[in-house]
């Protein structure tokens, strides 16, 4: 089995509206030191260790599915189990 | 500054709903191999150096606003740049 993590991320010019509602909270909870939050998916995978080319699948289930590569950037580790 | 990673992820004996309907999306595109899918947040805190402890801060911070304890687990990592 691999176990791929998938880190998707919104591109660093892009205003992150979520994050920022979690950054007033964050100081309105008496956290003024917070002073960016910047929120993504962390996306768990278990794929079949039959597969052939684990790094292609990968690659195109995250530009395909996982992330919007207009808005998103994504990373992603692959271990084998 | 502080960089903070967070991930937070559903309790594994919680059926993670998303990641079905992801999982089943990367099947009928073709991805037979993808056994399983869960989705998570992927949190980048930026905090401010001067904090005095920044490990309790972090602890707090994910206990009371980024996590929901009851369903979710959350792990963090931080860096000092």
């Amino acid at each position: 089995m691999y176990r791929v993590k998938v880190y998707v991320t919104l591109k660093p010019s892009l205003l992150d509206a979520q994050g920022k509602v979690v950054k007033g909270a964050a100081v309105n909870l008496g956290y003024d030191e917070v002073e960016n939050v910047r929120i993504g998916k962390f996306i768990e995978l278990s794929i079949n260790e039959n597969t052939k080319d684990v790094n292609t699948a990968v690659e195109e289930l995250c530009s395909k599915l996982l992330a919007n590569t207009v808005i998103e950037n994504y990373k992603y580790e692959i271990e084998k189990e």
